[in-house]
């Protein structure tokens, strides 16, 4: 059990690292009130009701160095994606205490942050229980996690959208303003990517969802229409293209948009605005 | 202007950089619709009220290329630090659409960020004014941010923790083990670290305060005490020691927890909890 | 005129300095020969008949450095993507000796390198003019140069395939074992990944295709068939799936495969086995 | 048994690393089909006669993780510079199935190319042999892979040219003009390099090698000379200075070339030019 | 026993990598000589007397692959900090002829500086044995070796003044013009820093001093006074801030200077002109 | 003016950015005390006599930025190898106070080491003057420095031994052993080299230094030979190889070494034992 669900997001080990150095700069002062054989068995709980996320890059960064001591461990004891509470050991080991001591924060903090994503998604997926959508988030992500916070979306029970510029085509207002037309900025697309490539128009009116439903589009987004305008649209075109609604979506809010009969609800708060959830190393 | 407050932090370009590039991938498909030459003008606004931090970095992203047409132009029209609300302009331009399109959702994620961070740093300083006493953040920072989030609580009215395990030393429960007593650890830590390191020691009763301040200590946390035992411990070492409160410190409980007489009060909450503030890029 | 077309290839700069560094090493052992004031009049041409990629990476290398003489500049005559022939002059200018001589080599490499890929995609949709196919390439690119590579193929008039593993699924036979069917794979593909993305199988019999239509597969690729087999397939398919056609295929075989009626074919020889097109650089 | 010959071309873990990387970006999306413990059996064999570049490489990207199942291996069966054949195994191994579906792509295209370079050099000293000649590689490379296509020159059999600007002195045109003279230029670059440095002089005519050798160069390079001239240079300087036969050269008139007494053929061809030799990896 | 003192400085691996990589460059073109086979019986020793340092990396770039022989070995037999002399051996082992022969150089070219810098600190810290007194390092350092340097000042037995601008404040002339006076400059800095952050004045009289101290300075720099004025300082403030005295101290000049009464002697020779220590590598 | 001499080595921006990282970490803290608008006039002078070397990389760091206030600049007054002397004026500019003291330390810390190597090696070279012989380096450098420790060698008018192991062969007694007989070893070195590469061969007795001319040797080293020995090998053999002398070669030992008829004299010394020669800079 190495604590990841596939796939798993490429780059960890960089950013377990990166992330150690900005910690520990150019070393660690209080060390030297350490001895270098004290070993320490350690545990980490969660403090909180939620779904882990990141226990893989914690087992990384605690785990015993090669050759060291044949007592020391490092064992993980839920994987991503589980539901925890208070007091679940999700992780537990012994190891020399400086570098327990060095370590700790950094695994702390991926643990707090990604967990954090991934419960309030799964929070989100709750709430549209029994209705056949999904949950994606967006790229409104922190900058340089965009890749492991994707990774927590999908422990949460989410999926993901597009992962950044690269991956999908996405026609706005000012693509179709240049192209002159939804149409013409469709075909524009259409004649340059290749064919492993969606594309998606962001609408704004049930008359730009019909152009681009003709003009060819894979999916459509209905950027902050109301409900009883979506479930319009939807029923008209559910079976004709992928229906996507965001802006602004909120816990209150998910269910009736979900119920409108779009395919997808994309939360932007899923990867800008969730609270950490709190874990806490115990040593002894 | 250029938007900063000092100490401007280190690397952001780096960041700015990595970010763009996270976004951007191998290429921005959507790009094809647009024609080289179209410019746009545009506008970053503020969606909410609070504290503006980023902005420096925002600029740094959309301000145009060199030898780009005499037209273009990049302005910053608040800086960083500055109370903002919803409708409020913070930098317009004008540039190559292409340029713009690419870059916006990495500038605004940013500035939703780290706003976030100063924002809610802003209402925590705001519960104890009046009161001798500063807000600090913790190491408790998501990974790959921290210098930016402690620069963001800065521009909240806090002020910064140690930045790392490298520029102080904390002497905490498994180093006075280890060392057989704080006033061990104290001395081991004296004897090794240099004439510019204030040391602190981790303390969960009142005992242990004592033997710290008479072993020399510069800091004393007082980690998860009551307020009543802080007043008690502020009266007798206020004067000869710098008094830390810490431990789950909310909006609710900073008050009254900062009129215990202690010197600082510091929050992880500022940067592993901030929800992001919102903001939109408006074309035309 | 900046010679490039969108979308641009992400990266392109660093990867320029990196082949720069690799043939200055510490440093040009020749230019003790030369005189720091030296400059010198120069001209790139074309040596063979082709199509041209990489002249923005040319002009980024050898154009005149940021305060240096007004005589000094650095002119794109044709755009990526232009049909050339022997003789064209594509690049010229003036600038340092020193400078010149010391980077003409990586930009002439990088001209060569990716002209020859274009040139070599050309070729194949020449071949298959009239037909309504797209010519695309595969993942056997030279290691390091993938991203670049696509690029010429697309200068060339050919389609990108997926980028990497990253931005499509591809069910190979493995995947199909490990997950006891192509119904089977597809549906724990379908249940995982995004809305955005698309999902291709690799099959090598009429049935599978048949299985893999029916199972809601986007993209059908069909690995190695005989042209009669693809025929009957895309006859009975075609309107209902994307047709790939891939394997072995060469400027001799790609016309009647493409004429039976699939959508695409992709060969790995655009990537993999392209020869340079020549050019020089001329001094005075 | 590691695959490699000496010199080992230093940075080659970076380099299998960053073109995994390419492919795999942010995560192996087709990965969610398969399960996490099967393992699978596999071998790469070659597909085309031709000489063996990049074994090492390969087995060092799909060699078993540490720590993974007793069952697991990785064999080099045939080393670099082995003559190899159709269907000759020449790596074969155990693994996760995620792990070698991931990866095996990355590892073909190494060997594809790097065999590719071997084996048309091999073509060349072929056609040479008898002849007391080495046939030698240019900076004509393909841009970042100049230090493994140098390698692989070797395994083919022929010898290198300076590895970059830093590592010889190359005499040309330009610097001749700046100098004043061959004698002019020669004697500045004496007096700057040290004593470890050859210095060589491009000559377009008999006069200008007479020249080069009487001030002290020690390789002349005759540019593009018909074999007449060469010879007639040859049987005058061979015994006083080491003489390097350039310019266009091919299978066809390799021989000729070489047969006129100059030590050294140089020809770009071997890294600009060379396709790619077939491999693949079967399973089970 | 792994030969370093805590606490280590962070990033020396990158470090060693990096100058075995200068080293190394393409690849050892000597290597050809060797078997890969040739196993040698190694022993690193001091040639001269001093103080050891940097036996943990030289240890890190000679230890044996892994999975190679095991015959194979490398053993420290003095840790950094140790007193040695001439003929010590430091470091010894078994190893591939070709590692050492490629690695030897840039394990003796680290031991020879850092312990050159550990030995030069010794000599000034017995200068001023029976003071009270610490000696310590500066800003002076060689670029790029700052982290190592100042591991290496304090395995001498010195201590390290502030790493560098970013964990202490050092109010100097610019800074107090800018602010006005010294009393508004530290009140500018105590306002703005962290509760970690000690704050030091740069004085040129006595004057400056007393209002530094009446200011509430942590730490007062006596900068280049002459010894008659430093005791009369000391005399009247040793008990109410530290104080540095600093400027061109030599090993001459180092002891009336610490009987001065101040509690820190800062020296920038221990890092800008230490003599390299010298060591050889016995092979046999 | 730039400051610099050809060739120019390579990466020096970079190495000059690295070190401004490692000083400036995450801030200047002490930045606070200074007004962004402040600027000061200010000039790098000498303070003792010597070769000056690296002004064109502290001239990069205090240059003003891009877009800045007219009356800002940077003038460099002396160039590289340039003899100075106390109160010599090298670099003078006007600057915003915050760059200035940001980056001042940094700057001189290059200037202090380079001119520390560029002055050591004047010394030595003045030693033998009237002698027909060159003073080289050794790759005994301070790790992380060796390509401008190297460049700064050639400021003091030194010469360069080879760079690295990749520029040149040097034949060891291990080298030797491994091959059975100096002769042996060559031939596998010739055999295995390209045509622009010098092979060397250490030696320590007059038979081994006739068995590797023999053998064809372009070099020869005589290591820790006394002059006796090295004038009867100079006699016999300095007109049919290239005679280098080396082994703690000191500034008393230099010129009768030098007399002995050798070639080259190799000194270690220069790169790894020279003290920083001192500068500051003077604000106002």
């Amino acid at each position: 059990m190495n604590g990841w669900r596939h796939p798993v997001p490429e780059g960890w080990e960089e950013q377990a690292w990166a992330a150690l150095e900005e910690d520990l700069g150019p070393g660690d002062l209080s060390a030297v009130c350490l001895d270098e054989d004290t070993s320490v068995a350690w545990t980490i709980e969660a403090q909180a009701e939620g779904v882990l996320c990141g226990v893989g890059i914690a087992a990384f960064l605690l785990e015993p160095e090669a050759d060291s001591s044949s007592e020391f461990f490092c064992d993980i004891r839920f994987e991503d994606g589980s539901a925890i509470g208070p007091g679940d050991a999700v992780l537990t080991g012994r190891s020399r205490a400086t570098q327990v001591l060095s370590r700790e924060r950094t695994a702390l903090n991926f643990l707090m942050h990604l967990s954090g994503v991934a419960t309030l998604t799964r929070r989100f997926v709750e709430r549209v229980e029994g209705l056949d959508v999904s949950i994606v988030d967006t790229r409104k992500t922190v900058p340089g996690l965009r890749i492991l916070q994707k990774y927590a979306v999908r422990c949460g029970g989410g999926r993901n959208h597009r992962l950044g510029l690269f991956d999908a085509v996405m026609v706005k207002d000012n693509h179709i303003e240049a192209a002159g037309s939804i149409t013409g900025a469709l075909s524009k697309a259409r004649a340059s990517v290749g064919h492993t490539v969606r594309i998606e128009v962001e609408c704004e009116t049930p008359d730009q969802v019909e152009e681009a439903v003709k003009a060819g589009a894979d999916i459509v987004l209905l950027d902050n229409m109301d409900p009883f305008t979506m479930s319009a649209i939807a029923r008209e075109f559910r079976d004709r293209v992928i229906l996507e609604a965001s802006g602004g979506v909120t816990l209150e809010t998910v269910r009736p948009i979900a119920a409108t009969g779009v395919h997808v609800v994309s939360v932007g708060a899923l990867t800008h605005s969730a609270a950490g959830l709190p874990f806490h190393l115990e040593v002894g």
